[in-house]
C-alpha cells in the first residue's frame, strides 16, 4: 500500500492506494471518531461492496444510504435527502460520512458533510478510476444547478481516502476509459515524463494490468495533491487542472447530464484546448497529434457532438465559472507536460476552433 | 465611527460601527471588486433601505432580490431561489452578494455565498440589533430544516459588516428588546462590567438614547470578535456563545418557527440555563434573580411557554449540535460574567429545572 498526504496545514489527510484495501478494516476505522456513520453509495455500487464496508465498521450506529445512480441525481434536492435522513438519525456533529462510490457520489456526500451541522468529517472510498485520480483528491465538492454544472457547492476536505484499485475490476470498461482521460490530463498538464510513459503503456492500462494501474492512480494523485497543496481554493495554480473542462462542461451540459461521461467530454475538451493552443502558437502541430493519438488509444472520443455548433458552445462556456467579469479564460498548453495558467482567448481564435476542430465538413 | 477587526488570519475582515454609515458610499465601495452585485433584503426592509443602497453601488450590474420576511423562510428552497437569480444573470465568482437585513437575511445570504460557486464575497448590512450584535458578526451561516435549526450550513466570513445604528430608529421596538437579549448575554458569559452598566442603563438601551445603542453594539461585537478570534469553528470556547440556546432552539422549534423571535427565546433559556447552574451550585440564588431582573426590564419574557413540558423539551434539545455522541452537554454560569465550557449535565437535574423553573404551579 502506498500512502500519499495531502499537505494542507490542519486540514491534510492521507490517501491510502493499493490492492485490496477493502479487506483492511483498520484503516478505516482509524479515521473515524464518533459512533455514528452513515455509508453513503448508489444502487450500482450498493450490491458489490456496501455489505464489507458496513461490516468493517466498529461503531454503535451506522446507517445505509442508497442513492440512485447518476450525474442526473447530483442536485440539491439529493443532499437534502442525505440531511433528512442524518436529521432523523439524530446524527451529531461528530457523526461521520462515508462516500462509497463514483465521482457523483463523492461529489454530493462531500457538500452534505461540508454543510451538514456547519460541517461533519468524511471519508471517501472511491469506486471509479475517475474518482480515485480526480473527484476524490482534492476537497472540491458540490452539486450540479439546472444552468450549470457544479454550480453549488463547497471546498470541503475530507479525513481520508481510501483508493483500493481492485475495485477497478467491477468498472465497466466505458468508465474506466472515462478516468483513464483525467489520467492522461496530468501528463499534459505538468508532467511530460508521465505523458510518454502512458504513450509506452496505455494498452496495459486499458487492459487494466494491475500494476500499471496502481501506478498510473498513485502518480496522478500525486500530481493533484501537488497542486492542491499550492493552491487549496483555486485562487491561482490550482486553475490548470481544468484543462479540457470549460469545454468538458459545456458538452455535459449542452447534450445533456447522462449522455456523455465527465471523462468522455474533457476527452474532447482537452483536444479542442490543445487545438486552440496551435492556433495561438503556443502548441505544435506534431504535438498536438501525439495528443490527439493518446486519447484515441485510450477509446475516448476526440471529437466534438455533431448537435452542437460554436454558439451552443459560446452559449453555455459563457456561464461557466472559469469566467472572470465576462472575459473568456481558458488554460492552454505551452507544451506536452507544462499547462498555462488561464489565459484571455480572443473570441475570433476560440470561434474557429469550434467551427473547424473535428468537424467533418472542414 | 468605530472600526473593529475580526482577526482570522488571511479570513480577517472590518465591523464598521456609527451613525448613517449608509450616507457614506465609500464604505461600502471599498469592498466590493467585481463588477456584479446583488443585493438580497426582504419585503420589509426593502422600502426602507434597498433603494439608498442601490444607489451607491458603483458597478456595471446591480441586481436587487426582495424575499418575503420571516424565518420560516428561512430555507434550503430560499437559498435555490438566491442561485436561481444569481445563474439567470449569469454571475460569476467574483461577484458580491449583500446581505440587507436581519439575522435571517443575513444566514440565508451567507449561505447561499458560501456555496455558490464553492463561494463567492459577502457584505453583511445588519438592520437589527440582533444582527448587528451577533449573527452579521463570527461567519455563522445556514438555513434550518424542518427537524432543526441551523442545520444546515456553513463557516463563511463576509468581506465587511457595516452597522449603521441609525437604521435601528425603524426597528419594532419588539425586535430591539430581543437583540438586547443577545447583548446581556455577553455580560453573561463573559464581561461582568458589561452586565453591571446594563443594570444601570437599561431603560437609556431600551429608550434608544443613540450613544447608548451605539456603545452597546460596539461592546458586544468586541466580545464576540474576541471569542470567534480565538476559536472560530466552535472547537471550544466559542461554544459559550451558545449561552442559553439549547434552550432557545427547543422554544423555537416547539412552538414552530415565527412564534417567538429568537432573541425571546433566548431569553427564556438564558434564565433555564441560569436556574440549572444554581442547582448545580455553580451560581448563586442572588445571581440567578439579577439575572432575571434584569431581563425582565428589558422588556423580555422569562419563563417558558405553558405549551413546552420537560418533555417536549429534553426531545428537541437531544437533537441540537450542541450534543456530543448523545451526551448532552450545555453551557452554563459560574458567575455573571462567567461561562464554563459546554458541561455535561445530569438528566435529573435537567428535568427539574424544565418542571420547576418559572412554572405557576410550583
Amino acid at each position: 500500500m502506498k500512502t500519499l498526504t495531502i499537505d494542507l496545514g490542519e486540514r491534510s489527510y492521507p490517501i491510502y492506494i493499493g490492492d485490496s484495501l477493502l479487506d483492511r478494516p483498520e484503516i478505516l476505522d482509524r479515521h473515524i471518531r464518533g459512533q455514528q456513520v452513515m455509508v453513503v453509495t448508489n444502487e450500482i455500487v450498493a450490491p458489490l461492496y456496501l455489505e464489507r464496508v458496513m461490516a468493517e465498521l466498529e461503531v454503535t450506529e451506522k446507517v445505509p444510504l442508497i442513492l440512485p445512480d447518476g450525474e442526473q441525481h447530483k442536485t440539491l434536492a439529493t443532499v437534502e435527502r442525505i440531511f433528512d435522513v442524518l436529521l432523523k438519525h439524530r446524527f451529531s456533529r461528530t457523526a461521520t460520512l462515508i462516500a462509497l462510490g463514483g465521482g457523483v457520489i463523492g461529489d454530493i456526500v462531500g457538500f452534505a458533510a461540508a454543510c451538514y451541522q456547519r460541517g461533519i468529517p468524511f471519508i471517501q472510498i472511491p469506486t471509479t478510476l475517475l474518482a480515485q485520480v480526480d473527484s476524490s483528491v482534492g476537497g472540491k465538492t458540490g452539486v450540479n444547478h439546472p444552468l450549470g454544472k457544479n454550480m453549488i457547492g463547497a471546498f470541503y476536505q475530507p479525513q481520508a481516502v481510501i483508493a483500493d484499485t481492485s475495485v477497478l475490476d467491477t468498472l465497466p470498461d466505458r468508465e474506466l476509459r472515462a478516468g483513464i482521460a483525467e489520467v492522461i490530463k496530468y501528463g499534459l498538464i505538468r508532467d511530460q515524463a508521465f505523458f510518454c510513459w502512458m504513450e509506452d503503456q496505455m494498452e496495459r492500462l486499458v487492459g487494466r494490468d494491475p500494476e500499471t494501474v496502481i501506478y498510473a492512480v498513485e502518480r496522478s494523485c500525486r500530481n493533484k495533491a501537488d497542486v492542491v497543496a499550492h493552491d487549496e481554493r483555486e485562487a491561482g495554480l490550482r486553475a490548470i487542472l481544468n484543462f479540457g473542462h470549460t469545454f468538458g462542461h459545456a458538452i455535459e451540459t449542452g447534450m445533456g447530464y447522462g449522455h456523455y461521461l465527465h471523462g468522455e467530454a474533457v476527452a474532447i475538451g482537452m483536444c479542442q484546448a490543445a487545438d486552440l493552443s496551435e492556433r495561438l502558437g503556443l502548441l505544435t502541430h506534431h504535438d498536438v497529434e501525439r495528443i490527439v493519438a493518446l486519447i484515441a488509444r485510450a477509446g475516448l472520443p476526440v471529437v466534438p457532438p455533431d448537435g452542437m455548433d460554436a454558439e451552443n458552445f459560446l452559449t453555455l462556456m459563457a456561464v461557466d465559472k472559469k469566467n472572470v467579469d465576462g472575459q473568456l479564460r481558458l488554460i492552454l498548453l505551452e507544451a506536452i507536460g507544462r499547462a498555462t495558467l488561464p489565459t484571455s482567448v480572443p473570441l475570433e481564435l476560440l470561434r474557429t476552433t469550434l467551427n473547424e476542430y473535428g468537424r467533418a465538413s472542414v
